[in-house]
């Protein structure tokens, strides 16, 4: 939940004199994403969302997002269309700060996944994948083996509040990862961040996905593990074969995985266990004192790790190669 | 800003076949109200809002504020339009919360009120106060003059952190305000809390008023007086002689105002500053260190006092009587 950049009307109005979508009836803030401010912005038209970006997102990256999306949608995923400004391009200025309109999507978000959705989201996935494989454009991923170890030393010692011994065995599996990572798996561009609060459905139909400011160039089937993570663990820590048969399935229906990729599935889950744990924990000791927004626990990620440390091979997650 | 408490979908759809107004295609939390949680629902019928009423509210209190709203609604004042359940109720629950959709209003709030949106602010609550004149139910002020003796308590000698000697002036001009409160003036529904936030416009008309969860019975003009407390000061503390003028005009020109009435409004300003004064104050010294939500500065309404207590009569806000 995040609105921290409100927007004068008269600016609103100007802005919108730089599109071709109406004028504005209405516009309010809204309780999605972390990094940046949202508004559902009413027009004569319809909805749109209008992003005012915080300074968490480099604004560098900003027209590579803004690429991605409107690329992705030409190649048919349902995702935020950015509106093409009159003049062309697709990024403004709002209250000081880079801003985009893109398109309004349908759909809410699964609060409980059941397993239709984790199938339609392994779909989608590899949709987005086979989607963005014409994208010239990379983006290096910040958050991955690389930068592991960096983020884990400036937790520090303090990692053992949260859990007693846990910088050690961080710093164990750290070590791990990076003799372990695949370098040589297919690469492409991933979302990097496909929690089920970034994936609309109606129904069971899946209508739409969002934020894209995590995504990247990077091993696509890092992806997939991460949606493992996000999506097959019951809220108990127990994990969802049956979720995760069919997003694996569904994902290898419409994108085939090679030996090396199946293959490679507990180490990138290890390691996609280990981004989120560590950027949680950071957090996590560094958020102020009583403040009202709670961090994510970063032991749910522990958790999901050791579950991960103990697969013997990737068949434990439902399908044989 | 304020989302609290989430809603499941499967509890969503459920709560929509008690209602008429088809399904659910979206429903996003909205940065709206500081109280309850509000989502911008949108079924295939149109946009609505759905209320989920947090525990500040008191639950005894709801069907009065609903009742208002209808009652306002069918006397011609923009404002939300509770919904009714096909069983002819307006209050529903959710996520074992009480809770209510009411309609959708075009419109976004001034963030720099101009002395046309004060007019329209006092035709407005001059409106409200015909509209609500035969509402039969009564409800009782519970932040008026007979409260902020013990409010001030609460707050006590710590008051003085926020300002040297705060807290005996504060007990001096409540002593004043109890003394020279004027009882005997007409009396009726208020909204209690017309801030700019709470009243929507499309371009320099005015299209609803919402947040009647401070509504109550009391004396007609002391909105007046909170309005101009709200509406008629600038950012730097100068109060705006243009804007009272404008809002007290266009007030008169619907409802006229009694001698008694024009001649209390200084002391009814005076007692409208001390009651937000107060509940800033307690929230000042009470919200928990570090929190993200930073309080509203109580200085302000201190301010405003002084400008009060300066007032040799009413002619001072800009109209003769």
């Amino acid at each position: 939940m995040a609105v921290y950049t409100d927007i004068d009307d008269d600016e609103l109005d100007g802005l919108l004199l730089a599109y071709d979508i109406g004028r504005a009836v209405a516009c309010k803030g809204i309780a999605e994403g972390v990094e940046n401010s949202n508004f559902l912005l009413q027009t004569d038209q319809g909805p749109f969302i209008l992003t005012i970006y915080e300074k968490r997102v480099n604004s560098d990256d900003l027209p590579w997002f803004l690429g991605l999306m409107a690329h992705l949608n030409a190649n048919g995923l349902p995702c935020p269309q950015p509106i093409v400004r009159r003049d062309g391009g697709l990024l403004s200025r709002a209250s000081g700060k880079p801003a985009a309109i893109v398109s309004f999507l349908n759909g809410r978000w699964p609060k409980k996944p059941k397993p239709v959705h984790t199938q339609k989201v392994g779909d989608a996935l590899a949709r987005l994948h086979l989607a963005g494989a014409d994208l010239a454009a990379e983006r290096a991923n910040g958050l991955s083996v690389s930068a592991w170890r960096d983020l884990l030393s400036q937790c520090g010692e303090r990692s053992d509040e949260v859990h007693d011994g846990l910088y050690d065995a961080l710093t164990t599996e750290v070590g791990f990862l990076e003799a372990h990572w695949p370098d040589a798996l297919p690469r492409g561009v991933i979302h990097a961040d496909m929690f089920p609060d970034n994936v609309f459905f109606i129904d069971e139909e899946l209508s739409g996905v969002i934020d894209f400011y995590f995504a990247c160039t990077d091993v696509l089937v890092y992806d997939l593990a991460i949606c493992l993570n996000a999506w097959c663990f019951e809220p108990d820590g127990a994990f969802n074969i049956t979720k995760a048969r069919q997003m694996l399935g569904a994902y290898r229906e419409r994108r085939a995985l090679t030996r090396d990729e199946f293959d490679a599935l507990p180490v990138l889950a290890r390691g996609a266990a280990m981004r989120f744990l560590l950027t949680r924990l950071y957090d996590w000791l560094n958020h102020p004192e009583g403040a009202l927004v709670t961090p994510k626990d970063p032991m749910e990620y522990w958790h999901k790790l050791a579950f991960h440390q103990k697969v013997a091979s990737a068949t434990a997650y439902g399908l044989d190669f």
